[in-house]
C-alpha cells in the first residue's frame, strides 16, 4: 500500500505540517505554514474599520486575499496585478478562506474592526488553500491576542480553532492531503473545512473523473476528521511556543 | 410541520419545477427553467473550436457563463458590464454549471466543438445556480440533438443526465430546495450535483450559523438524492415532448 | 408589392406588437415589449437617491441601461460583462433609451429619486432600441403609479407618452420598422422617438448605403409617424388592462 | 435679431472656419481646423493593415478616434486614459466619425489598408464634432494623395467631400453651428453630415427641452445644408493651398 | 565636429526654444513650448480641493498629468484612453513631472488647491518630458500669478525657477538636448531638472550602451548646467512679455 | 557622528546582507535576499519564447516584474491585484530593474529566450529596489548556469556582475543604503546601480527636500561605488557556494 502514492505515504499520512509564528514583522500575526513543500505566508491585519454594510452595527468583519507568486508553481503563471484582475479561481479561495475565518470569530466582541487575512503562497504542491486556512487561524489568533493585550477587548471573540485538509479518491483509494501529483491525477478531490468542536463548516468536493458514492463519502470524510484533528493540535502546538 | 417553511411546503418537498424548450429561437438549445419564482433562462451555443489548450486533440470543451439581470431580485444590483467586471459569486457559480456539465458529456465523441451554457436569470427566488444546471442539462441535450441529426457526430456524447439541488437545515430541521427567505436564514445551505446513475459531482456545503454534524449532513445527502431524482424525472418527461 | 419585404409585410405595415405588464415581479415595472420576433425585457427601478450632480436639488433622475443576452442574436456574441467592459454599441443605445425617457418625465414632480430602466434583450431580430424605449415607457409608468399609490407624489411626473420605431429605405422603398433581415442589408436606417403630443425627441439616421435626399426624409418620417401613433394606441392599451 | 446669439451672429451666421494642413508633420495627413474658438487637431494615419474581419477581401477600412485634452474646455475633465476607459459620449462620437468618413470612401479602391482619422479637441466651445468630421475629411484627401504620388493606389477611393455642421432651436429660433453658450442652453440639437452631391450621410436630433414639429426640422435641415455648402468651399480652398 | 550630430548642431548647442503663452483659453495657465520639432501643450488648473492625505493640513497640491497624442509619432501609437490604461512610460514621466514642479513650490503658501499640470505632445522629436517640465513651469506661474491677482494669496508660493534638459552621450560625445534620432541611438541618455539656484532635483541617467564612468557623468552634468541657464532665461523672457 | 542615523549605523557603513539561494524549488533561480530587515524573493524564470518585437532575430529578452505582499509595509497596502492595475511606483521600479539587468547580458548569446525575474517583497523595510536587483542578478545567473548545464548555449550571455545601492544625504549627511527611517525623512535620495567594471548603469536622484548640488553628488556617488563594491563581493561569495 505504501507504493500507491507517489511519495510513499500511506493513504491516512499527512504531509509534514509546521506552523512557524512571527515570519515577518510589521503584521499583527504573521504565520508561514507548510504542508509539506506547500508553503504559504498568512498575516493578519486589523484595522479600525468596517465594510459599509456594517457601519454603525457595532460589529467586525473578517475578510481575506489569496494570491500566488507567479512561480510559486512548476511553470510560471502570469501576474494577477500585471493581467488586471484577480481569476475565478483566486476569488473562489479567498471567498472560501473569508467564510471558514469568520466562522470562528464572534463578531460583535470583535468590534468595529476588520481583519484581513493576506494568504500568499511562496511555494505550490497541492493544498495552498487548506494551508491557507489552517495558517491564517493561527495568524488571526496572534492578531486578536494583541488588541486583548492592547486592552481593546472586553471579551475573547474566538470561538474555537478551524482547519482544513483535502482528501481525494486517488487510483480508487480514499487519501488525505492530496499533493500535486496526486490532486492532478485524482478522480475525487474534496476539501473540508471543520471546527475543533467536530463540527462542518464547508465541504466542497468535486469528481474529476468518475462520480462518487455515499459510501466513498463516508471514508473520505472520516478521513477529514482525522486530518484535522492533527492540524488543531499542531496549531495548539505553535500557539503555546 | 407544514407551517415551519415560509412558503408552507413539507420539509421534503421541492418547488414546482417546469422546463420549457425552445423559448428562445437563435440557440441550438434554449430552456427557461423554473424552480418555483426562480427563472433561468439557459440556452446552448455550438461553435466549432475549442479553447486553445485544446487545439488539435481531437476533442471538445462545455463551458458555461452566469449572469443575473439587474433586477432580477429585491432591489436592484449593479450590472457587471457597466461595472467592469464579474464578481466572485459569479465566476464561482458558473465554473461550477461548467464542471458539472462537463461531467455528463464524453469530449472525444463531441470532437472538436465548443458547447457554451449562457445560464441568465430573468427571476430570483434562491436556488438559481442549481436550477441553471438542471436547465442547462435539457438546453445541451438539445444542442446535441441537433448535431446528430445534421449527421455531425460518431456516437452520443451524452453519457448520462445531471440535476442539481440545495438543501439545507432550517430552524432545525433538514429541508429540500431553499427559497429566497429560507436561504437568507438558514443555518447550512448545500448545493448537491448528482448525475442519474446515483453519484455525487459536487457537493458544495456551508455552515452560515453553527457547523453541522456527520448526522445532519447524512440526513440532507438523502433529502438531495431524492430532490435529484424528481428533477431527472422532470427532464426526461421535458425531453419526451 | 407584398414580395418586397422578407416578411412579406407591406411596406407601411409594423410587426405585431405585445407589451406584457407584470413580467417579472420584484421590480416596480416590469414589461416584455415585443416587435415581432424582437423581445426585450424592460424593467423599472425606483430608489431614493439620485446622482451627486443632482444631491439637493429637489429634481429625480432617470436612466437606462442595456443589455443583449448572449444568444439573443443568430451567432453567440461575447458577454460584455465578461469582457470587462460594455461596448459603443451598448452606451450608445443606453444613452439614447435614457434621453428619450427623461423627455417625458417632469424631474421636480419626480422629487429626489432615480428610476432605473434595464432593457434586457432577451431575442433580437432587429429594431431592440425601438422595441425597449416603447416597453420602457410602460414599465415607468408602473412604477410611477406604484409610488403615487404609496403617496409618495403630489403631482403626476409624466408628461406624456414616448415610443419609438425604426423606418428605412429597403431596395429603394421606404419601409416602417425594419426587421434583422432588411437591417442588414438597407441604404438608409433611422430611428425615431416621439411624444404622444407629435413632436420627435429623437431623431437618428445613417446612410448605410447612399446618402438620402431631403424627399426620402420626408417620406421616411411620415411612416414613422405612423407608427409611433400605433404604438401609443398599444401603449394605452396595455396599460388599460 | 442680432442680439438673440451670445455671440452676436446672425441665425444663419457659421463661426469663422480655418482649416491648417501639415499642422504636425509625422501623419500623413494633418489638419488643425477651427470653427470659431474650437479648435481640433485631426491627424490621418495610413497603415498597411485592416481588421480581422475584413482581411483577405481586398478592401480597406476606415476608422477614427476622438479625444478631448483634459483642459480644453471650462473646467478640467478627467483624462480617459487615467480613468481607464473612454466614455460613452466618446465613444458615440468616433463611432460617428468613422461612419461620416466612411461614407465617401471607396473601400475597394483604397486595397487591404487602414486609414485612422484621430480627432483630439485642443480647445473646446461648441460643435467639436462636427468640426472633427470636417477637418478629418481634409486629412483624408492629404492622406490619400500621399498615396496616390507613392504610386499605391490604382483609382482614386475619395467618392466625394463630407462635411458636418450642428443646427439647433435657439430661444425659439433656428440657429446654424452652435457654440458652447448656445449648445448648453438650446432646446433642440441637431447634427447634420452631408455629402456634396447634396445627400444626408448622418442626422442626429434630440430635443433637449420641447420635442420639436416637423416644420422646426424642415427649418433646421434648410441651414444646415446651407453651413455644409459654405463648409465644402472652405474645404475645397485649403485643399487646393 | 558639427558634423557629428544628425542636426548639425555643435556638442553643446541647444535646439531652438520657444515659449507661447495663452496657447488655449480656459487653462489658468496655458504653455505651448517647443524644444525643436518636439511641442508640448502644458496647462495648469487650479481647483479648490486637495487629495484625501492633505485634508484639513492648510497645504495645497501639484501634480502633473502626461499624454501623446497618438500620431505624435513617427508611426502611430495607441490610445492610452482606448487601451484602456495609461503604459509605464506614461505613468514614470507624469510623476517625474509633478515631483519636479513640487520641488518650486511652497505649498503651505499655496493653500489648500490643487494646481494639475497636464502635458499633452502634439508632436514628439525626443526631450518631451523635459520640454514638459520646463513649459509647465510657465503655466504654473501663470496660473499663480492669476490666483495672487484674485487676492487669493497672501504671499507667493513660487519658491524658484525649474528647468529640465536631457544630455547624453553620442557616438562617444557628450552633446546637450538630444533629438529623437540621438535619444534612438545613444550610448547614456541622462534627464536633468535644475532650479535656478544652481541645486539638482532630479538626474534620472540610464546607459543603453555601455556603462558610464564618473568623468563622463561629470561632462554631462556640466553640459546640463549650461542648458537649464539657457532655459531659465528662456522662461524669464517669455514671463516679462 | 554614531548617534546621527536611527540604526546607529555609521554613515558609509551598510546594513547586513545575505543572499540565499534556492529559497524555493520550482524556479530556475531561486534568491532571498536581504538587506537588513528589507527581504526581497526573486525568482528567474526561463521560457524558450521571446516578445513579439524580437522573434526571429536570434536574441533573448530579459525582462522583470515587481510586487509588493500587501503587509510587507507597516500599515496594509491594497492588493494590485484586486485593485486591477499596478501602480506607478510598480511599473516604474519593474522596468528599472529589467533594464538594470538587461545591461548585464549578451542577449544574441541567450538565444531566443525570455528570462522573467519576479521580485516579490515579503518584508519592507527601504531599498526594495537596489535589493531586488541586487538579488536577481544572483538568480539570473543560477537560470543561465542551469541553461549551460543543459548544453542549451554556446557561450556565456553573462557580460559581468550588476548591482545596486542607495545613498542619500540625511539630516545633512552622506549616508549608505537608506533604510525605512531615513528614506521617509531625508533631503536627497539617489539609486544607483553599477556593474563590477566600475561604471554606473543606472542614477536616479530626487531631491525630496533642498536641491543637491555637485559636491554632495559627487560624495553620494563615492558611497554609492563603495556599497557596489561590498555588493559584487556579497554575490561572488554567494554564487561560489
Amino acid at each position: 500500500m505504501t507504493s500507491l502514492r507517489p511519495s510513499g505515504r500511506a493513504p491516512e499520512q499527512m504531509r509534514a505540517v509546521t506552523l512557524q509564528r512571527g515570519y515577518t514583522r510589521h503584521a499583527e500575526g504573521s504565520v508561514l505554514v507548510s504542508f509539506g513543500e506547500t508553503r504559504v505566508l498568512c498575516t493578519a491585519t486589523v484595522e479600525a474599520k468596517v465594510p459599509a454594510f456594517l457601519r454603525g452595527k457595532g460589529e467586525g468583519w473578517v475578510t481575506a486575499e489569496y494570491g500566488m507568486l507567479p512561480r510559486a508553481t512548476h511553470t510560471r503563471s502570469e501576474r494577477e496585478a500585471a493581467r488586471g484582475k484577480q481569476g475565478g479561481r483566486t476569488l473562489e479561495i479567498q471567498r472560501l478562506i473569508g467564510r471558514s475565518l469568520r466562522a470562528c470569530v464572534d463578531r460583535a466582541a470583535l468590534g468595529e474592526r476588520t481583519i484581513t487575512l493576506d494568504c500568499d503562497v511562496l511555494q505550490a504542491d497541492g493544498g495552498t488553500r487548506t494551508a491557507a486556512i489552517t495558517g491564517a487561524y493561527v495568524a488571526l489568533v496572534d492578531a486578536v491576542t494583541a488588541l486583548h493585550k492592547a486592552g481593546e477587548l472586553k471579551r475573547d471573540p474566538i470561538l474555537g480553532a478551524v482547519a482544513a485538509v483535502s482528501v481525494g479518491i486517488y487510483r480508487g483509494v480514499p487519501v488525505l492531503d492530496l499533493d500535486y501529483a496526486e490532486d492532478s491525477d485524482c478522480d475525487t478531490d474534496m476539501n473540508v473545512v471543520m471546527n475543533d468542536g467536530g463540527g462542518f463548516i464547508e465541504l466542497q468536493g468535486t469528481a474529476e473523473g468518475h462520480a462518487f458514492r455515499r459510501n466513498e463519502l463516508d471514508a473520505l470524510l472520516t478521513l477529514a476528521e482525522q486530518g484535522c484533528h492533527a492540524l488543531f493540535a499542531a496549531q495548539r502546538a505553535a500557539l503555546a511556543e
